[in-house]
């Protein structure tokens, strides 16, 4: 479970219900640790045998001048110790957006704070997944929108603790995601579902419940296990109707769609 | 000028202004030409010396059961006796959305659908242009969403009479996008622009004026004049804070954009 389909619900709270529920594991968010401090939250998840899954996120490395970029690197270098303090499976990087309507020279630019990021990384032990967006956000977050170009990326930094995150929301409409998720064997760091809601009904918080879009979830996650991927599936729901639901109901509502439209 | 961007304006309407603002073409939309009469907006077009660029749309091939498929193989043969009589350089091809969520079968209808339209649009001197669309409209228009994909679906019908039209809102964010201009020399039927704003205000009509938004509108032009079109550029906004300027504004506005931004 994603903490950002259960907002409500703090980091150690999430923990809880999603002990409570049967659930194995959480993805939390950088912005939400605080509340509760990195160590405190660790050591809870520990006790209740909860994985940290994922931590969401880092990235937005083109800032438009180099004072901003700094501070961004320097988050970044936080944002990997953060990660390992929590133990979590991979740190989640958004990858954008582009300065000056340059999507090659940014996706270069990206490449490049990657693999710097990567190498203080590896000393901490942390993985970093590049996450494919959906075209939907090439504007505004990530120049990087296919799992190809996701993997390409990866594979230029020529580090193990480099690899993607895939999401059925951002990745479902790629006419080549059969072919590009059998590519990703190996480096298949985590993934995430949500369902595609048509037309979306808000571009940041409009995604769907398991079951209730255009997305053919069990195919994608056959996909992925063919991949040879046997870790945790995420869910990652953005959206304000199922938020205004208790989070325990949540949890319950995503199991049930999970079972039925996935497993 | 697509009549879209001035929908307050009939086709008469659009022809006689764009015909005073210097404009040498227009794109109409089937909705709107039974207002005036085919035969009437193509004789006043031919007067006033204005190229009719394109009608929309055609397409949606994919109904859900045998009937409706008929029906729209109807309606669809009817848009190309229209755009033959209106003489418009193509008729645009909307194709999609997928019934079930199976993708990859509705590609493959798609296909065999255009295959088949293409037949008889050929007998009436008709080109159909398939419009790969921005993966937003992927659940609910357009199974076709990278330019690549709209050239091994036109190139499969092995007809001359197939093309591609390339819309900068629709394909702007795909990685190949230089690689996918350049093999489509000699199939480009059209070209459309429009700018992309971030995030956008809404799924169907948030289109941006040229240069309001995140496109190298500039690269996009240069990259399919390099791959040899040398034809109309159409300028297609949806968005409703454009429309409720003054029309001939909008011409002048589009004008001294298009000026600025790309030319």
């Amino acid at each position: 479970m994603n903490q950002a389909t259960v907002p409500r619900w703090s980091a150690m709270e999430v923990i809880e219900g999603c002990a409570r529920a049967g659930y194995l594991g959480v993805g939390l968010w950088r912005d939400r640790i605080q509340e509760d401090g990195v160590v405190r939250i660790a050591k809870y998840a520990a006790r209740l045998e909860i994985e940290i899954t994922s931590l969401c996120r880092g990235g937005w490395f083109l800032a438009p001048d180099a004072t901003a970029r700094r501070a961004r690197e320097e988050d970044n270098r936080r944002a990997v110790n953060e990660a390992a303090e929590l133990g979590a499976h991979m740190l989640v990087l958004v990858v954008g957006p582009a300065n000056d309507r340059d999507l090659e020279t940014a996706r270069r630019s990206v490449g490049e704070a990657i693999c710097e990021l990567a190498s203080y990384a590896m000393t901490r032990g942390v993985s970093l997944a590049i996450e494919p967006m959906h075209p939907l956000y090439c504007g505004d977050r990530s120049v990087v929108v296919t799992l190809a170009q996701a993997l390409r990326m990866a594979e230029l930094t020529r580090s193990d603790g480099v690899g993607v995150v895939l999401d059925s929301y951002h990745l479902w409409w790629d006419p080549d995601l059969e072919q590009s998720i059998a590519n990703a064997t190996g480096s298949i760091l985590g993934v995430q579902l949500a369902d595609w809601l048509a037309p979306p009904p808000d571009p940041l918080n409009g995604r769907g419940m398991l079951g209730d879009g255009s997305i053919d979830l069990r195919r994608f996650c056959e996909l992925v296990r063919a991949a040879g991927y046997d870790g945790p599936v995420e869910v990652e729901i953005f959206n304000p109707e199922i938020w205004a639901l208790d989070p325990a109901e949540i949890l319950e509502l995503v199991a049930e769609r999970y079972l039925a439209n996935v497993d």
